[in-house]
C-alpha cells in the first residue's frame, strides 16, 4: 500500500501553485496607528516637497556666507543683529547685506540669508553685534528644500510591509490614511478521528489538536488572518463538507492532515474534489514534509499539510508563506533569512533537500546555529529551535563550521 | 553655551537605568490564540507526559518484538491477525504470541505488543495471516510514553516570549490559559513650537509631528502598549503639566526633544523635576544620539530621545527597548541581531559608538549590508535602511567584506 507520490522539488511544487495564485486586491484603509507590519495596497508619492523649507541644522545666526568670507579668530567678521528666527513661524525679518538673525535648529530660514554660522563659532559683543570666527560656504549647517524627499518622489512601492520607519516618513508628508490590502482569511481545519480540541482531556488513544495552533500564528505572522474550523473525522463525507464550508467562508484553505497513508489519501481525494484544477502536488522532495499537497480550487489555494508537527512548519514556511506573500501582492520576505556557522555537521542524502531544525545563539560576537536532532512527530523539537537550515537538493551533508542561511521562526 | 552633558558609554548609561527598572508584574490571562508574542509570566511546566501511552510511528502491525527475531525474505515470521487498533481509541485486545493488530500512524499501542512492523515488511497472506520479513527490535516504531515531553518537565521559562511552535506544545499539553505580563503602558509626548500633528497642514515654519508615530510602532514592537500624548510647545510649565499627566496613566514615558540646545535644556530639567531620582544620564557616547536623556520619575522610567528621527531611532533600540524588556521581565532580544557582510568601508572616529544605518540585501546566498549614509535629521535615511551596524569605541571604521552584526528594525 504504498503512497502514489509523484514527488517533485520545493521550487517546482512552489512554480506549479504560483501559476494559479493572483492577489486578491482587496484594500482596506487605515490610520496610521494601525498600519504596521500591513502591505501597502498602492505605491506613495510624495505630496510635497520634505522639509518645505531651508532648515537650520545648528544652533547660531542665519548670515549671508558672503559676509563671513575670509573671517578667522584674529581677523573676526563683525555682523549687526538684525532679529531672532522664531521656531513653528517665519521670521518676519530680512537678513540684509553685514547682518545676521539668531535662528535655532529646525528654524526656518530668513529672506535674505544663505547660510547658519554655529553659535560655537561665534562672539556675542553686545546686544546687537556679534563676531564670527569662520567663514560658512553657501548652504552650509542648512537643509535645503526637498534634501529628504522631493515633491512627486516614490516614497514607498505597492507590496511594501510598513515598518516603524516607513510611518514616520508618512506622517512628515501628512500621509495619514494609508490604502493597504485586507488580510487573506486563511481556514484551518485539523482532522483526525484520535484529534481532540486542546481544551478537552484526551481519553485513551486521543491526542490534543496541536497543528491549528502552530498554524494559526504562523498564518498570522505571514499577515494573513486565521480562522480556525475545528477537527474534522477521518470520514470523506464529513471532511468534504467541512472543507467546503471552510472554504466559502476564506480566501485559503488548510487541512492538518492525518498522518497515516489511508488517512492522507483521503484528504487528497477530498481536496481534490473541492473544485478545478484540484491537485497540484502530492509529495515534496523534502524530509521532512515529504506528503505535502497543493491544490486550487477555483481561484483559492487549498494545502493539505501533514500531520507531524515538525512537518508542518516546515512546508507551512515553504509553501503556505510564499503564497500568502502573493495572494497579498508583498514584496519577498528575503530578510527572514540570517546567515549562522554551524555548530555541528549535518548528514543527509542526496536527492532531497533536508530541513534541520536550529537553535540560534549568539556566542563571541557571532550568530551560531545548532542542530536540534528530534523526530518530526515531536513538537518540542520545534520549541527547541528558532529556525530551519536547509541541506541543499545535491550535498551529502553541511559540515561544522560552515556559515549556512538560517530561515528563522 | 554649549551643553552641559556628561557623556557616558552605551554600556554605562543602560546600567545607571538598570540598577533603577524592576518588572512590572502586572499579570493577565490569555487564551492560545491571543497570546502569540506575548511574555510569559511565569515558568510553565508539563501537567502530564507527551505522548501520554505508546503511539505507532508507522502503518503496519503491532508486535510482540521476539516473535519476529530472525526473520528475513528467505524464512519470515507468521503471525495470525487479532483485530485492529482503531484511531482514538484504546483497542479492545491483546496482542498474545504470535499474535499481530493492524495500526495506524498515531495509534496507541494495545497491551501485549511492545513494536511496529512497518507495513512495507510485510506480506498479508489472508485475513487471519501476515508475514514478517525483518525483525523489529522493542520499541522499534513507537514513540514512548514522554518521549517529547515528561510530566513535571520545564516547558517554558518564565520571560520567554511565545513563538508560533510554543503555542503549540502548549496546545499539546492542554496549557490553554497563559498567565503573560501585561503590555507596559508607555506615554509619548511630542515637544516643539514647530512641530504640528501629521494630519494637519504645516504654516511656514512648521514641520509635522514624524516622531510620535515612529516611536509608537517602535513601541509596539518591543511589546509596550504606545499611549500617544500630543505635542507640547517649548515652555517649560505647559511641557510639565502635559509630561505630568502622560505619566500619571501610563507606567513609562518618552518625550521627543526639541533640537536646540536650549530646548534640550528644557526638556532635561523638566524631565528632572517629576519625581526623585530624576536624570541619571544626560548625553551618550554615540553618534548619533548623543543628547539622550534617561531618568526615573518615582519607579517610572522617563527617556528624553533627540528629535532627529534617525537619531530618535537608534536610541529607542540602544535604551528604551532594553528598558521595556525589563519592565516586561522578557529574555534577551539577542536574536533580532543578524550577521552580514558590509558593502562599503565605514569610516568613524574612536571614543564613540557609531551607529550607521544598513540597507539589507541577500545577494548570492549572502546577507549584505550596504550603508545608508544620510543625515540624521532626513527620516528617508531611516526609511532606506533596514538596520544599524555599530561601530564599536575603539575602532575608527569597519572595512568593506568585514562580516558585521546588524540590528534589524
Amino acid at each position: 500500500m504504498p503512497e502514489l507520490f509523484q514527488v517533485v522539488t520545493t521550487a517546482e511544487a512552489n512554480a506549479r501553485l504560483a501559476g494559479h495564485l493572483a492577489p486578491l486586491g482587496r484594500v482596506e484603509t487605515l490610520p496610521l496607528h494601525a498600519a504596521l507590519d500591513r502591505v501597502l495596497a498602492v505605491a506613495l508619492y510624495a505630496p510635497g516637497n520634505l522639509p518645505a523649507f531651508p532648515r537650520s541644522t545648528m544652533d547660531g545666526f542665519a548670515v549671508r556666507a558672503a559676509d563671513t568670507y575670509g573671517a578667522s579668530e584674529g581677523l573676526p567678521a563683525y555682523l549687526t543683529l538684525c532679529g531672532e528666527v522664531p521656531m513653528g513661524r517665519a521670521a518676519e525679518l530680512t537678513v540684509g547685506v553685514g547682518q545676521a538673525a539668531r535662528i535655532h535648529t529646525g528654524g526656518m530660514l530668513p529672506p535674505g540669508s544663505d547660510a547658519v554660522v554655529m553659535i560655537e563659532h561665534t562672539q556675542t559683543l553686545d546686544a546687537a553685534l556679534i563676531e564670527v570666527v569662520r567663514p560658512v560656504a553657501v548652504g552650509e549647517n542648512v537643509i535645503p528644500v526637498g534634501d529628504d524627499v522631493r515633491m512627486g518622489e516614490l516614497l514607498l512601492p505597492r507590496g511594501h510591509r510598513l515598518r516603524p520607519q516607513d510611518l514616520g516618513g508618512l506622517a512628515a508628508l501628512g500621509v495619514v490614511e494609508l490604502p493597504v490590502v485586507a488580510r487573506p482569511r486563511v481556514a484551518i481545519l485539523a482532522s483526525g478521528d484520535e484529534v481532540v480540541p486542546a481544551e478537552a482531556t484526551p481519553g485513551p488513544g486521543q491526542v490534543r489538536d496541536i497543528n491549528s495552533h502552530t498554524i494559526a500564528a504562523l498564518v498570522q505572522r505571514a499577515g494573513g488572518e486565521p480562522q480556525p474550523c475545528g477537527i474534522a473525522p477521518d470520514d470523506a463525507a464529513a471532511l468534504e463538507q467541512m472543507a467546503r464550508a471552510a472554504l466559502a467562508a476564506a480566501d485559503a484553505l488548510i487541512i492538518s492532515a492525518g498522518s497515516s497513508v489511508s488517512t492522507r489519501d483521503m484528504t487528497a481525494a477530498v481536496i481534490d474534489s473541492l473544485g478545478a484544477p484540484g491537485v497540484l502536488v502530492h509529495g515534496v522532495a523534502i524530509q521532512p514534509g515529504k506528503p505535502t499537497i497543493l491544490a486550487m480550487a477555483g481561484n483559492r489555494p487549498v494545502f493539505g499539510l501533514p500531520g507531524n508537527p515538525v512537518s508542518t512548519m516546515i512546508a507551512f514556511e515553504l509553501f503556505v508563506a510564499p503564497a500568502l506573500q502573493r495572494l497579498l501582492d508583498a514584496g519577498p520576505r528575503d530578510l527572514a533569512l540570517s546567515q549562522a556557522r554551524l555548530a555541528r555537521n549535518i548528514a543527509s542524502r542526496t536527492g532531497r533537500e533536508d530541513y534541520v531544525p536550529v537553535r540560534l545563539e549568539q556566542r563571541d560576537g557571532e550568530l551560531w546555529a545548532d542542530p536540534v536532532f528530534g523526530k518530526s512527530n515531536l513538537i518540542y523539537t520545534m520549541v527547541h529551535a528558532d529556525g530551519l537550515v536547509q541541506v541543499p537538493l545535491d550535498l551529502a551533508g553541511l559540515y561544522a563550521d560552515e556559515m549556512v542561511t538560517v530561515r528563522r521562526f
